[in-house]
């Protein structure tokens, strides 16, 4: 267009947000603009907390987790309540908020760092997997709760995990988290998977 | 909780974008993430984007809309090929985008600064409608288009803003974008008051 429209500075901003998961256009706008109708402070603040991120947050050596930069291992595991001989195995690690945010479960995790996916590239020597193995072998883990996702993807990361710990022949009870009819959803509106998932998995009362 | 789930660093980030406007904690937690997951240099260059955006933006004292800090006026107004005796009045700066997007207006632009909504505390003496006024006198501003938003709060701004005018006694020639049905709209889902709009400005062929 012969004329800009907007400031430069703001076009950078849409620009920027734009490339957050999910952000359109429209989107990135309206967060430029809410930024800049604030006080200038709120946007320090986000920038400062987005130059900080990288250098204080890494990864945890034994579960994978995201751990502050000055610890050495994830508190979810150091923690002496915790149950080290339980461990769930997850795809990242967020999925660790949502399993700790129903308040029931004191073992330890595993973030595997994805799913396999061969159209993606990532096959299962991307993934900590050779690590939990060692887990397994260096805690007496007794029980493995594959928590991955109910992709297609999970579905098969589950299933080659499985195959895998029954190979290293470790004496371990490995579990998966209930499939079935979520709360709150009407039946007749459950997909036929889902349904099968809740037949299979019925329990007598 | 007991245990830190998440470091800190994430958990500031995680915040920050929670106030953004439409942002929830999932929503959050998934731009963090994101940002985390991806090069920093990327996170680093949202961040400048972020510092610089006050410093840099500035209104346009004439049209009030935001215009680089270096610039004097808004180049949609010194733009010799721009009619400045066409003035479209628009509640918000980003509406100007909507409007430009099309390319069939080379009229000028007014932003109000918001719409009258007396819930909000706004009454018409905070928007720019003094400002409009001294326009119209000195480009001897022969059309105005009202182009508020299809609110509540946007009609009644725009009745105000045609009492206004009318009252200043300026030979002005006051006009309304067009309501009624939006493109790939089926008429059986067009709400009443849309299609009774539709109806009043129906055009003969």
């Amino acid at each position: 267009m012969a004329t800009k429209i907007l400031p430069a500075a703001l076009e950078r901003l849409i620009e920027e947000f734009g490339n957050l998961p999910g952000v359109g256009p429209r989107t990135a706008e309206r967060y430029a603009y809410a930024v800049l109708r604030r006080d200038p402070t709120q946007a320090e603040r986000l920038a400062r907390a987005l130059n900080e991120l990288h250098r204080r947050v890494k990864t945890c050596p034994v579960t994978f987790a995201l751990i502050d930069a000055e610890e050495e291992v994830s508190p979810l595991y150091t923690d002496e309540a915790r149950n080290k001989q339980l461990v769930c195995v997850v795809e990242e690690p967020l999925d660790i908020v949502a399993l700790e945010r129903t308040g029931q479960y004191h073992g330890t995790y595993h973030v595997l760092g994805g799913a396999i996916s061969p159209i993606d590239g990532i096959g299962p020597e991307q993934l900590h997997i050779p690590e939990l193995i060692e887990r397994c072998k260096n805690d007496q883990v007794a029980e493995i709760i594959i928590a991955t996702n109910a992709s297609v993807e999970g579905e098969s990361t589950a299933l080659f995990l499985q195959r895998y710990i029954q190979e290293a022949s470790l004496k371990i009870t490995i579990s998966r988290l209930a499939r079935g009819i979520p709360v709150g959803v009407d039946l007749e509106y459950a997909d036929q998977i889902t349904l099968t998932h809740a037949l299979e998995g019925r329990r007598t009362l």
